[in-house]
């Protein structure tokens, strides 16, 4: 601390901590909340912080430890400041620019939306301030983390900019406070780093949308199929089947449905690619939008297989269901007639549970690759292997799961001309098989290795073209 | 190794390896097992070493490849001396402070018990021999993984020290034994580092302790009311019930209640804001380390919930409910009166169940999001929505799923005036959710966002307090 | 750009791009696959792209934007030379050497099978030009990614390379594309990072090869015990129990004997350090690859027992199981003696049914804590505790349910001399916990703990051999 500063400096700490020569001295800018919050935390690990603010008089309670001065002072007796001022105000600095000369500036903004502004708060940061070594970092932390020190989603400080020595300083106080660093690069990556904090699950929305719109039709449709029609037709209350028949139904239709729409775009990128014959034109919007949430799509239909098999395994716990057993064997005897056991039936129903507890274990396996630790630790061969090969051979036997439940049953058991949802649900999933078999035919698969290893079909009018162009 | 050295060297491997000048010569002081498995490792990974011994010629046996010299003259011919001596022993070392100066000291030594010594061990060392460049490293490894590389737990190589290039060179050795190395900053970080070893799950502590109280409470309460009761008042050795009725009672009690105290102390803090009027005081120790365990508590009500649907799920193949239902339907057939279908009972019971699967469901979703990989990748924005508002969710829904199974019994069936275990279970989530309720009025909601962003309320008193003191 | 290029170069870009001071100019040897897929990223990237061909006027289709020099031309443009070219045409490189020096060669080849050259691609890249600085990189990830970005298993980009700048260089440009990096060190590790991609579940082959082997045994043993003999015996067709009674019999089978497995190696590692008397000693071949695949052989017992556990559960729902029970209650009625309560079966089955479910979700506690992330997250003595203590308590807990489950029939039941499956299943676990029983006496364990401190046994004959050879 220079002797020209001292004057006006308002120590709220004992001497003796505040000159201990050892510790090193911090600037932050602004005594607003953020201001605040990390000062706490600076003063906490160690450190000695000076704030700078327009009214080192009355600016509000700080942390006690540190010292209020102006802004040029404060500048002026710390080599690393941080900005916690909102980036409407960075004007102010401009002038600062002698101060700042050479300083480490993090800027620890974010904005209350997206595109908000056309460059990144850090850019513009640099841009007023060209002199300064402005470094992004802590934005992706909360006020909480920042205050508290490192928990579950707050344990990673992402910081970018352009000089390395600046970052070396900040990565070593955000290890001080207990985080770990990840190196995001150049300033240029800033925009992605003010971005972070405002999403709340992107990729998820469009899958989430499917799954309800899916989940919404199927349950009318069955409403009306299974209860409404028992209603209307028969005079019968069937209303409790609502709770778990109906959702029993729902759930595994969703989660067929929404598996083999993980697979649909992999087919028709690859059809559309024999059709081009170049893998170097870039695939519509809406075909690159839809590969890029597959996993999340994939998840949703674990999600809906799982509450799918709790479904059934909750079934003879049933009121129902012990209900209808009871009754069934009372009126066997009061008949006096047993039924016969039935092979087939046995054999059938067996293979049907069987089939659909394979595809559940699959369809785990499937699900736990994709946690992050474990598809970094997976070589990209080990991984197409899980989620390429595997995930067709869950989808078949899924699909196969389903015909074994329809069994004898497709053609007949309409009501008001509706087919029974089962077989609704497995056009989706034997379509995909069925391109995908078309694929794996000798002669197209050739054409598609082809293809996908660079090689381009050359139309004779497109030569044509290109050499008239030359 | 200069000519010096070599006369009392004792060499154990064929010259034409120890003259190798492309591979790259290390020391270890110590010949004890931690330096014999280190120097069996780095002799295998290429490097050459010398050992440093206080008696070179009877130090037992050694890694063969590797040489043995006094101190002095190991620490002359490298510049990277392993220590792999006890902190007792660290005092020899000031006499060595001439040949250790640049020196590059790597300090992997680890204490019996945490806060045996008022400083670190690397501190201590760093403070005997300023001129060194000491780095802490390899001491969260097992000496079974010194010696055999990498596995599971012991990938990680966490090292902290004053000098960036002592730093780089030590990582360098660890990245080619195999391990990934994190740089936890300065020494100040030592005393961390020797500490990870000696813990032993410290923050489950408290909610596995709870667990177990809770627990065994619930199973002596139940083993009273269900089974000795039976039996005094009614003369029937029910106690087979123990190990599934009894233990599907305990477990999700328990896991209610604990799930419940995962969300108290955050509305208590809350309420403890709205009267203290400012985020920037601290929380009672005891309400801190509570919120600190948390996540802990949440996990082992995760479990406790997998165990209930697991216990749930087998009902049905007991033979005891087989054998009631079989002499349900016997005694409705010898009595010739069957019972009537009770849709209200089916909606009951039906609900019951389906609002308990998708209660786990969203459990389950909470406990995937705490891995630490999946957390990592989230946004805080994105952590919060997950664990706050779907944790909620997710309470309510259980505490809806016990007030279903209770339904009209709520005030009868009452034994030696002990009231059912479940409407014991519900008073604390009872609690917290209505405390929850409170806190979101919008009049409430506003005061204690307004805190939560920085604001303070400024009792008149204590403004009269402050102006005193200035 | 130097002037000199200028006259040969084919510019696809619009000059005013070409010529943005702003944007770094990067090189790409190969105009193939590989070369055009990472050439169209960088592009998008916003980096400046020359590509060096022999043929530059005639290499086919390349990204728009990119120019095509010869490769002398396009070596002395830039300072970071990506080689997209096989490692059997390198050779042509040599006579580069003079414009390469000083520049950041980037090694991006795998070959198509391991060890197919003495060395790695990259390390023959250093010597043919020794002057450069190599890196390998980007070899990793595959074609797709590199044209895509980064997507599950292809986010980080591992690199090696002996100059520290140079990784600085290419990490930046890896950071930019959006990909994480992890330094591996130096040239030395360019081996391991070209047989990465080649690598397809290494560490799982023996442990899935045993897990078919157990799984092929049993079935066909049950097979003949449970199907064949009913039919040649008793004339009965038992074949449908194939689909699910057998495979419920084989998969807990199957899952016990793996869990043994994978602690029996401890076992006998134990047993081979007291005979031996040290723990230096190297253990045989097959004892080493053993105890590396602990941990797929019990994630795969998991899944084998996470398969019983979901078939035990649908038990109910059978058609089978459904007919014998209502034939059980019917032939009570009719025969009109009904069966009295066994407290004993209740006691038996209920403790059989708690202790596999307290079994079960320790195993999957063991499963969890193998995931990555979280054994990262633990110090080596809670990862210790888990696959270690409670480890064994799975063990023991699974066998005592397997135990309960034969109960007294074990020496009965014998169908054409073949024991029961179980109790053939038992013979290994019972093995493993009893050795286990034998290292936890005092005397025993006293000794092991010893010399897994480093302690040696010196025998007698030993030390003079060793003199006598000194």
């Amino acid at each position: 601390m220079s002797e020209e500063v001292k004057p006006e400096s308002v120590s709220l700490c004992p001497v003796s901590i505040a000159t201990n020569p050892e510790r090193e001295l911090l600037c932050i800018f602004g005594t607003g909340d953020l201001g605040r919050s990390l000062g706490q935390r600076l003063l906490q690990s160690g450190y000695r912080l000076v704030y700078g603010s327009r009214r080192p008089h009355s600016c509000g309670p700080l942390p006690p430890g540190a010292q209020v001065l102006s802004h040029e002072a404060a500048a002026q007796s710390a080599s690393l400041i941080f900005l916690c001022v909102h980036r409407e105000h960075y004007e102010f600095l401009e002038s600062l620019a002698p101060q700042l000369k050479d300083k480490v500036l993090v800027d620890v903004s974010n904005n209350l939306k997206k595109n908000l502004y056309p460059e990144a708060n850090a850019e513009y940061l640099q841009r007023l301030i060209p002199r300064a070594m402005v470094v992004k970092a802590f934005n992706t932390l909360s006020a909480w983390a920042l205050q508290n020190g490192p928990s579950d989603a707050n344990r990673q400080v992402y910081l970018c900019g352009n000089s390395t020595t600046a970052k070396q300083a900040v990565a070593d106080i955000a290890t001080k406070l207990g985080f770990t660093v990840l190196d995001r690069g150049s300033l240029s990556a800033a925009r992605e780093l003010e971005d972070f904090p405002l999403q709340l699950f992107p990729e998820w929305r469009l899958p989430i949308r499917l799954a309800f719109g899916l989940t919404a039709f199927f349950f009318f449709y069955l409403l009306i199929r299974d209860v409404v029609y028992a209603y209307v037709q028969e005079g019968k209350d069937n209303s409790f089947r609502i709770m778990v028949s109906l959702a029993n139904k729902v759930f595994p239709i969703v989660s067929l449905i929404m598996l083999a729409l993980c697979y649909l775009p992999g087919v028709i990128a690859a059809f559309l690619q024999l059709y081009r014959g170049t893998k170097y034109k870039r695939f519509p919007d809406w075909l690159d939008r839809w590969m890029l949430c597959r996993k999340q799509m994939g998840l949703l239909a674990l999600a809906f297989a799982s509450l799918h098999v709790l479904y059934t395994l909750i079934i003879p716990i049933r009121y129902y269901v012990r209900y209808r057993l009871a009754a069934n064997t009372i009126s066997q005897i009061m008949e006096n007639k047993t039924s016969k056991f039935d092979t087939t039936m046995a054999w059938r129903t067996d293979s049907y549970y069987s089939v659909g507890i394979l595809g559940f274990g699959l369809y785990l396996l499937l699900g736990i690759s994709s946690l992050p630790s474990v598809s970094n630790a997976l070589s990209w061969r080990e991984f197409t292997f899980i989620q390429s090969k595997l995930g067709y051979l869950t989808l078949f036997i899924c699909t196969f799961h389903t015909y074994l439940y329809g069994w004898d049953k497709f053609l007949h058991k309409y009501k008001w001309y509706m087919p029974p949802s089962y077989m609704l649900c497995l056009v989706v999933p034997s379509m995909v098989l069925l391109l995908k078999l078309l694929l794996l035919l000798p002669c197209v698969d050739k054409s598609l290795t082809h293809i996908r290893q660079g090689w381009e079909r050359t139309d004779p009018e497109d030569a044509t073209r290109k050499s008239l162009l030359t």
